[in-house]
């Protein structure tokens, strides 16, 4: 069960005009599954990507660099879930590649013109034949109005589809943005999350839209953690069609960038936040704020190890406001100077800790309040600067440990 | 239930000469537990120790280091349970003294001749009243051969006491080593475990005690790791009472001193082990042996990479060779040039990843096979030079995320 979160209405997503979406259910890895999306762009689109920093990167993220450091348009992208092509080797690769050609063979285009996208299980070889199979049926169901579908169709452990819309006002013109993102597990992004496309119907330059792609994903995927475990597949790509009719945006300092980029910046959060809401076994959000920090650097360093550490996460599982946990991963994370006795802890509006020591004014059944509740905010005061940083994360429960011992049976 | 260990045979404990060790019940958090050790040691014992990283560290550990550093020799330790003393300000600072203070007074001695050592719950008030009201009955307790009582004094969520003895011929005399440790959660020991106390009667100068101390910590307890989490209250203590008869050790690199530490190290690393052995919810005992890096420090960090991974320690417990995630931690465990085609991957003698894909004669069941083991080493190859580095952990079960939702209640 995620936590307050629900299936998107498919019919309050927003189309954008020159993105057409098509699933099908190929056997990738389990029959009758939706396990094969296609997204047709139309010529003039724009396509910007940001991918994982994990060193055994999967074959496709190896394939989308090289394909959109070429400089060829992208006109289509393919997903496959039920395998990550990951820790596969050279072989991964030209499976990778074949599947590029296979699509690209059906839609008339160069191979260069496909982006590939794989999620799933780990070092198995890529079923290419069954993928190439299915993809005149994705061809054919191919429509704007299937965005829904596409969240539908890029799930893995997760329990319900992610997928929102925003409007905003760029240069005059309304533009819309509607994004998918899939996550559940492995999630820890480092440039992105596991997948994630966000598309809009503004027309932005190709620089710019690299530049929004970079600091949309530090600011909502590269915010969120699960488990810790960054993934070899994560990807977020950003799509810009131009079909609104806005004068091309330039800078993301202008006006128009700015409107564009809260615009994107908004249905990012709520992808990547989605994913936490729908983290395996999740059954409480936990927004992390550390503030008083000297960089948001060691802010960050701090709400990651309180987001890591398993004795903070039981802690929320059981609503249990052993609050001294966090304390301590306060203490480990890695800040080698820094001063105990500065440290604030509030648990939303409750004062827990007051100069590294128990609030003398704090009551077990305020934090036990605070600690029943399905949203939680932990705030830390650093005491040594005025930096802040905030990190979305979920709690760790028996489920997380069921839905990772059978994942592959 | 600890993974192959159990209980320490009492009579098989060697005792240590100038060592007297007195256990009762004080009810410090918990009614009819024995919760309070005193250590008795004889004039002329030196005690060297090394304590947490964590900045968080305990007021107990911040008067150890107070007390350790000024040279006043140390001749009695203080250790409860049931209440970590960490979290709590200058009170909780306070409250160590007095707890020195108390022990102190009824022996007569001055009070930084005491080292006081607590674990349990964060950011409670130490109860000294009750402390102070039970320590009559602990001197009155105290025994050479009661070491087995004070392996079983010190535990809290561990399931079984842990003691080991081991004798050694240092310059023509047989010198005895026995020490205890407890662990079970909270347990990535960053200079020590949570609390590990290691005795001999062999006679060892003061500066060669500290050393041996240090490199004893870095080759048992700082290579063992359970969820991650660094205590607060971490402590290992090494008491030597120049008993034996030896000519006093004046050097590491002596012949005596070698043969010292290879016995002190044998029984710290039985120790460090049998925390992981007995850690919360383990079911199996793994071992991660990272060879061909550049360094031991980026063995260490792919070591504990893997160790640490969610994802990597439910696929041990659920038996499932899931073995894409061990590389995907390799891929992200901060290695930033790491080439993924140089990485081998073994399972105890099976070979499952070559050149950075899945070996073409690995088997599936030969994988299942050794994951069904309750003793499994990982070996990984990084490929880029001669240094290696190994770590201890264990797998991630439903019973960690039992204990630690239900510690306090």
């Amino acid at each position: 069960m995620p936590v307050n979160l629900s299936a998107p209405d498919a019919a309050a997503l927003l189309p954008i005009a020159g993105v057409r979406i098509g699933i099908t259910e190929a056997g990738v890895r389990k029959a009758h599954r939706k396990d094969l999306s296609v997204f047709l762009l139309d010529e003039g689109t724009q396509v910007a990507g940001v991918f994982t920093q994990n060193r055994f990167c999967a074959a496709p993220v190896q394939v989308c660099r090289e394909h959109l450091a070429g400089g060829q348009p992208v006109r289509a992208l393919v997903i496959n879930t039920g395998n990550a092509n990951a820790g596969t080797g050279a072989d991964g690769l030209a499976r990778a590649r074949a599947t590029c050609e296979a699509l690209a063979g059906l839609l008339g285009l160069p191979a260069n013109a496909v982006l590939p996208f794989s999620t799933g299980v780990i070092m198995e070889p890529l079923p290419v034949d069954r993928i190439a199979a299915g993809l005149p049926a994705a061809i054919a169901d191919a429509q704007p109005a299937h965005w829904a579908r596409a969240a539908e169709g890029i799930m893995t452990t997760d329990t319900v589809p992610k997928a929102f819309s925003a409007q905003a006002m760029v240069g005059g013109k309304t533009v819309s943005v509607t994004g998918i993102s899939k996550g559940a597990g492995m999630i820890r992004p480092n440039m992105a999350t596991m997948l994630g496309f966000l598309a809009t119907d503004a027309a932005v330059a190709p620089a710019v839209l690299q530049q929004l792609a970079s600091q949309l994903a530090e600011a909502s995927f590269n915010r969120v953690t699960i488990d810790g475990d960054t993934s070899t597949n994560d990807s977020f790509v950003v799509i810009a069609t131009g079909r609104a009719g806005n004068a091309v945006v330039e800078s993301i300092d202008s006006d128009e960038g700015q409107a564009l980029y809260q615009a994107l910046l908004g249905v990012a959060r709520l992808l990547a936040q989605a994913i936490v809401r729908d983290g395996e076994g999740a059954t409480k959000f936990i927004t992390i704020a550390v503030e008083g920090g000297r960089d948001a650097a060691e802010c960050r360093l701090v709400a990651y190890a309180i987001a890591h550490s398993p004795l903070v996460k039981t802690a929320f599982f059981a609503s249990d406001p052993n609050l001294g946990r966090i304390l301590a991963a306060v203490g480990y994370a890695g800040i080698g100077d820094l001063d105990q006795t500065g440290i604030e802890l509030f648990l939303d509006d409750v004062h827990v800790a007051t100069k590294g020591g128990r609030n003398p004014d704090y009551r077990e059944e305020d934090g036990q309040r605070v600690m029943k509740q399905s949203e939680i905010t932990v705030r830390v005061g650093l005491g040594r600067g005025d930096a802040s940083d905030t990190v979305w994360t979920c709690d760790l429960s028996h489920d997380y440990v069921s839905i990772n011992a059978d994942y592959r049976s």
